[in-house]
């Protein structure tokens, strides 16, 4: 089952909204054994709908058509599909007396915008909308099946869940697509791929592995399609032994939440000390729901004055050495555990850019030391010359390096 | 200038990403008065790759394919590339001696991938990437224009910024098209558009006013086309005057930036406590070059210890009133402007959820302190259900307040 998609509205067009629609939907098709082929973006105008409609039929057994279907003027998308499928309109009163009972627990009015919405073409299966007054619509031409719904996420989602995709899965049972994602952090793509060279020429028809690149992290997917459930299970074992430890979670987690679960499975607390990421390692960590469970706190040491007076870093320590050494992080990371009493730390200190750098710490250059208990271990990143990056790699690098110390430590609680 | 886009990788056909490229390059586009019509997505493979290429050129006057150009073989929109153009492969040594420089720095050897990067299509003219190994290339093929980049956006960013767009503008001269674009923080985009109404009822044919909203924010974009630049100097004279003091910057302006200019022209340094966005805010302040030149560092107190200890909020008040609530986060503002002797400073306390919350403080409760010398202002927000969202925008809007206080107390250095 090929799937085209349509987004009707202007603020696609011009990068106003960002699309999550087509990725929710391309998670939902695949599920179901279906796949995406082309999104087409089109403006509110009846000659442009049209034009994209002849074009997604082309190749698709199923057309997507998202947006347009509100009450205000500029929405004309149902016009454009009676008029492509030769159809009239006719009005109905089921979806009428909806609307009538949703403004009335309002307590608004029914408007004329309400009345026009009641209009569909002939030809169309209303799909029932329980979070809207836009009903979806399901219509056929020519062996294609053609399905409109409106372009607010919540409501496309409620018509896709309970309505369309049930039908779709009916209408084209399909082989079985299985997939599974393991999430590597601080090891190199190539690296990666040089481990997995053997595993991948090897691999038996009707499986695939890709790779996806993140800042400071590979994500590794392996898929079969027609494969049995048994022979992908034996595959993925395989390829979670060649990655090891460098495997931090699967199918969407991330290391900030992987990290918590350790920690709370070790019983350790943690914290951080910034210095030139500035509270982003703070930030990944307590994103996750329930981080107060492990993460006490940490300091965003930016000032060398702060680093001294909170941290304890000595004065001698940084006239000798430099915010940005070992030796700095070594102290910074021993400061934290013993101000907040966390077992577990981690400290970093770096120049982050543009500027600051010299020809002995070029731009880029970042000192990390992570702790566990008495356990602790640094490591120097030599990284770009761009901030937000390098800001976003050492953050992952480090949390990363905090996982490793614990699970080498395990004795350590 | 219609510009369809080709997104190579598996990835997005299975929603495993979502594309903010598409967006971001729609935005770009419409700012040099292009279009974006069609994004066909398609996986790694050579004949969906050449399908696309066929459909993509059908109807615009450029093609811009993202993906595909890793140093893993998944990676195939070359080959595809240069056999829809017909071309042969060159061995690039200018790539190669970049890819070897930037693996030296890095440690790291140059592996049998990197080199299979520095194959080019032999037409292809390369274009430089700063952020990564692969460059762009842009080709010719019967009057349309193929520019093939890299998939990961800051990468594709890079190479759009300083290469493809400057080159498009040359090629595609076009109609005149004047905009700004004024940012506002800590306003709804419904209180905004009621005090524009009247503005963008008068305004005169070609001029165009549009709300971006972003979390916490609303950008307010006023463009015109085929207008003088005298008479839309005038429009946006009025357009400032009537947002006032809620402007804080134009045109891709941070809110951070902008609240660190401020404070060096005040010569003031601030600080950070913050409980509940757990460092988002200290991130979002030294995410700006030359942060260490008015911020002086932070506190990440997410344990009610830390906050007793390091920014003395009494443990009466704790008991009293609990972590969430305006006299705590008076407290902390206090304490870490003692603690740091910053003279501005900013707190933080709330419950971002999804859990924590109780009939009196449901989730999305958050208590905000700001201090500018002496004086101090507290504000409460009830918001939203979603975590991150939380965490966010009470991040813009405390820095809103912070940036107000310090406008109203122009005295206090």
């Amino acid at each position: 089952m090929l799937v085209n998609i349509i987004t009707v509205g202007d603020e696609l067009l011009i990068g106003q909204v960002i699309d999550t629609n087509s990725a929710w939907i391309a998670r939902e098709l695949n599920l179901i054994g279906g796949r995406l082929g082309s999104r087409i973006s089109v403006g509110d105008t009846h000659a442009d709908i049209m034009r994209a409609l002849d074009r997604a039929v082309w190749d698709a057994d199923v057309v997507l058509i998202t947006g347009g279907l509100g009450p205000t003027r500029d929405d004309i998308t149902k016009k454009a599909l009676a008029d492509f499928l030769g159809d009239g309109f006719v009005f109905s009163q089921e979806t009428y007396s909806r609307i009538e009972t949703l403004m009335t627990k309002l307590g608004r009015p029914v408007s004329e915008g309400h009345r026009q919405q009641c209009l569909m073409p002939q030809s169309a299966v209303l799909l029932t909308n329980n979070m809207g007054t836009a009903p979806g619509m399901w219509m056929e031409s020519n062996g294609r099946i053609l399905i409109a719904m409106p372009g607010v996420p919540y409501e496309m989602q409620d018509i896709m869940t309970h309505e369309v995709l049930p039908r779709l899965a009916k209408r084209f049972p399909l082989p079985e697509l299985l997939h599974h994602t393991f999430h590597t952090a601080g090891e190199a793509e190539t690296v990666i791929a040089d481990k997995l060279e053997a595993f991948e020429d090897a691999l038996p028809e009707g499986f695939k592995l890709a790779y996806l690149p993140g800042i400071g992290q590979v994500r590794v997917r392996l898929s079969g399609r027609d494969v049995s459930r048994v022979e992908f299970e034996a595959k993925l074992n395989e390829l979670e032994v060649l990655l090891g430890h460098w495997i931090y979670g699967s199918n969407g987690d991330t290391l900030a939440a992987s990290l918590g679960r350790l920690l709370q499975q070790r019983g350790l607390k943690m914290a951080t000390a910034e210095s030139c990421t500035g509270g982003h390692i703070a930030h990944l960590v307590t994103t996750e729901p329930g981080a107060s469970a492990h993460f006490l706190g940490g300091v965003v040491a930016y000032s060398n004055a702060l680093k001294t007076q909170l941290l304890g870093v000595s004065e001698s320590t940084l006239a000798a050495h430099g915010a940005v050494s070992e030796e700095t992080v070594l102290d910074m990371v021993r400061g934290v555990q013993q101000l907040t009493g966390a077992k577990a730390a981690l400290a970093i200190s770096g120049i982050a850019g543009p500027d600051g750098g010299s020809e002995e710490k070029p731009v880029g250059t970042i000192w990390l030391a992570v702790a566990v208990g008495e356990h602790t271990r640094t490591h120097k990143l030599q990284l770009f010359r761009d901030r937000l990056k390098n800001i976003q790699y050492s953050s992952v690098f480090v949390l990363e390096l905090l996982r490793r110390e614990i699970l080498k430590n395990s004795d350590s609680r």
